[in-house]
């Protein structure tokens, strides 16, 4: 019986934060790991979220056997609706995570369509020739899951997003033993997570933001509460709870996506909330500010989030005060920093405190976690995942800091088919992959031409040149005249304005008097002589856009 | 005689990053302290900078009596060109912050316009009520001064950007001895930077950041060296040559405006380069890669400069090699963090080694330094300057810790009136200030319209609605016709696009039918259906522009 070939595809996820998505292909078979989305670069202007070209799977569709989800964040869950619409297949995950799955289908309607099953730590899913572990991790999030993927061609581990919390909030710390025991048994390979392998030493324990809460409740005696943090970061708040209980504070949770999570992590049993302690927005009148705490999303500064409504002074329900004391528990995501400020700056100047020092910890593994891992797994290969390419290179030098060559150090690429060939790994092909952008409904819709019209129109706006002509005679009716937005403010630039129209009207007279009628060329001519004396006058680039209408 | 008041006027800088500018007030006489520009903020799409509104300075034109630099960066000289041409004063600066105007000046041939007068730290000059000293300080760009303001109000020091270094690369430390003895005589305020009073400690020397060059240079002899840093830092510039001329290794200057500004330290005395020491681009290929180095900008990922370009491979004369260390001599400023990690990830592909930890020091004075500044003048009141709101309140609880209530810590806005009378200070009113956005040649014909409309544009297109109407009958000649740019790929959309134009065509019948005439009315029914139509299609809301045509 002839032997196949493992390969592993990833289809987004290297070398860019988001969009997680792996295929593992043996024979007729293909398991899929997590199935995330990206958040827009700032260049996609007006797209709402980028999920991943899964054409490869469209493809193979009767290979597709299921789909294996590591934790609950949109990075590795958001695209599911997406996918699941173009290739309903199983998806497996653990409690919590299904939970936040869940809620998402059911949303769209999709619960119906979608076989789900539900996996515990320690348990194993066989299909076809692979056999899925699911290991317990720690993460920012409860519930995450390391899989070992065991195949005829050997055993592959999976990290998902991971740290090492030796003394987590709620369960057990990640099951160093499993993966020493599996690593003792031989690994072909390991997926290990590389967005904190630029950092140096160890993540903190999650805990030690409960000592931050503490001693912050312990010196507000006096003042209201408001700590805003990751909706999803169910720990996070238990740990805010905690607080608010033991010093005899209600809590109000603000913020849609903030009451989704809390409510599934509550309902499964993930969130101990003592009796009497949550109450609504609407309640809070009836307890003194300081008896107070208010959970909030808006940490990243975003501009519809609870907190910067709250700042600004646009949230319907709860008004900054004087005295509050704010807590932002969480470090800024790489590109958020300046929206962040601008939060900040709302609430000092509503003469509110804000503590953003020492109240957050990472939920991914630093430089010393990542080699505790690669030394009880001993991977034949490393394939560093998740992150951008500076963080895959980051991981390769830690790898080769324990002793790793070239030849065993695997940094993909979204798309790259490596194969294991009788135990030895080669990229030995591409598949297409890409970013499917999502604006509104539409799927797909928008794609480089229509950004590179937004970015043109953002940049310098636009000037519409409009004519009518006698489609028998060619004659002009009307126009041309000219209509611009975004350009220059028409009402101070009539000058400008009038100069431009003259300079079509002449250019125009000179193309009919030269017998021209071919609209195409009236079109670029126009356009290029307005463009010109555009530039001339402004140093800008407008798009230009000549629309002939024929009578 | 009666006495008039002192009065402080921040035209811009306060509650931003940026665009720094003050007026000082007394009887007829104004004097002006900097005069910079600011960057734009995300939201202004397609501005290239933002200068002060000085319809203060402008409508008292006979009062100003002179412009008073601090140092030559873009933030405290940038707006100059601008300022001048409408007020044309004397100006006042350090050697090589004059060196640096000058250059800017002369490229639009604004030098017969402008007086200027170099002046020497100790050294003061006297105009009607004022004299003001220029007094050492450092930062990161030499020939920084602090002002003090000796009024017959009182005596104001004003720091502008500082930090204490005391062991600067070029000249002395910090003039602290003359803080000291001004402060003894007596100040009635401190104007102080707040750019890092939220750090704790105190800011490095500028020669740490030499001994972490030498140590990359002595780890790193067989690879060619590249360092990235702000164009203006001399002194970085200056430690980078002598570990080259150390070494043996020849030098080359790439981007425009760090060649300009050198050029210009160099001329003046500022940076003392070694005989046959600095090579053109055009020489590099005659010496082996281990014996160059280069010097460039784009620290900050800004698209245009020349590592960014060496990093993605359009730069004419340099390309990246597997073997080059690339070093970013930089922290990212808050917003360009995505940018400068897309540069890393770009130079990582290309195989080179990137080295960005500990390789930067700021230019900025932190805590301890703000204390130490705080306890030499010991000044009645504290002003904090630079700075969003966050700052100047993180250098409010310095004040605070150091003794000062809240009536003598002035915290003010850009505008306010801050009065001095008989020693005592008080916001007394406002000015008209605001921020003129320069976009190519226009400066000002931008405003808040203009930007809604690239905004709305950016995100979702637009959608341009063609009718030619009979402008005696009102009958329709052509059209409903739609075009549309940057809203959904159309040749992907035609569905689409064909029902929109059948609503419109639907919704002309109508009105046509119902004899509607008004073509304001026409415009407004059209617009509203297919924004209807659009919404509930699409979940967009592009901007709908109408335009009738009259024959």
């Amino acid at each position: 019986m002839k032997k196949d070939k493992l390969r592993i595809i990833p289809l987004g996820g290297l070398e860019q934060i988001g969009m997680n998505i792996t295929a593992f292909e043996y024979g007729d078979s293909i398991i899929v790991v997590d199935c995330g989305l990206a958040f827009p670069e700032s260049d996609m202007l007006g797209v709402d979220l980028v999920i991943p070209d899964i054409s490869y799977l469209i493809e193979n569709e009767d290979k597709v056997k299921g789909i294996f989800i590591t934790h609950g964040h949109e990075d590795h869950i958001g695209a599911l609706p997406y996918v699941l619409s173009e290739l309903p297949v199983n998806i497996y995950a653990t409690r919590l995570t299904m939970g936040i799955i869940e809620h998402k289908l059911a949303e769209r309607g999709m619960m119906s369509q979608v076989r789900r099953k539900v996996v515990k730590y320690g348990q194993s899913i066989n299909i076809g020739p692979f056999r899925v572990e699911f290991i317990r991790t720690n993460h920012s999030i409860q519930d995450a899951a390391a899989f070992a993927i065991y195949t005829p061609a050997g055993t592959i581990i999976h990290t998902g997003d991971f740290k090492v919390d030796y003394t987590p909030v709620f369960g057990d710390a990640i099951d160093l033993q499993h993966f020493a025991e599996i690593g003792k048994k031989g690994v072909l390979a390991l997926m290990c997570d590389s967005t904190n392998a630029e950092r140096p030493g160890f993540t903190e324990s999650e805990k030690t933001v409960g000592a931050a809460f503490e001693a912050i409740f312990a010196e507000n005696v006096s003042h209201r509460i408001i700590i805003a943090t990751f909706a999803s970061n169910v720990d996070r708040v238990q740990q805010i709870i905690n607080s608010a209980y033991k010093h005899g504070r209600k809590v109000v949770v603000e913020g849609r996506s903030m009451v989704n999570i809390i409510n599934t992590a509550q309902e499964l049993g993930y969130l101990d909330v003592p009796a009497n302690t949550l109450i609504s927005v609407d309640e809070l009148k009836n307890y003194p500010d300081e008896k107070t705490v208010l959970i909030t999303t808006g940490s990243q500064g975003e501009s519809m989030a609870a907190l910067s409504r709250m700042a600004n002074g646009t949230h319907r329900k709860i008004a900054i005060k004087p005295d509050d004391t704010i807590i932002f528990s969480s470090h800024p995501i790489p590109g958020n920093e300046k929206d962040v400020s601008r939060v900040m700056n709302d609430l000092y100047r509503k003469g509110a405190n804000v503590i953003f020092q020492d109240v957050h910890v990472s939920g991914h593994a630093c430089q010393e976690e990542i080699k505790l891992i690669y030394s009880l797994v001993r991977p034949k290969y490393s394939i560093p995942v998740h992150g951008e390419y500076k963080h895959l290179k980051a991981q390769e030098r830690i790898a080769r800091s324990l002793g790793y060559d070239s030849e065993h150090i695997k940094i993909l690429k979204s798309g790259d088919i490596l194969e294991f060939d009788e135990g030895v790994a080669k990229v030995v092909g591409q598949v297409h992959t890409g970013a499917v952008m999502v604006d509104g409904l539409g799927v797909g819709d928008v794609g480089n031409i229509v950004l590179r019209d937004r970015q043109h129109l953002a940049e310098d706006g636009i000037i519409i040149i409009v004519i009518t002509m006698d489609s028998g005679s060619g004659q002009v009716l009307a126009g041309p005249d000219i209509v611009s937005r975004g350009f220059v403010y028409v009402k101070g630039s009539e000058d400008l304005m009038d100069s431009a129209n003259e300079v079509l009207v002449e250019k125009m007279e000179d193309l009919v008097d030269g017998g021209i009628r071919d609209w195409g060329r009236i079109k670029n001519e126009l356009k290029s002589v307005l463009s010109d004396f555009v530039w001339k006058e402004t140093q800008r680039r407008p798009m230009i856009l000549p629309i002939i209408m024929e009578v």
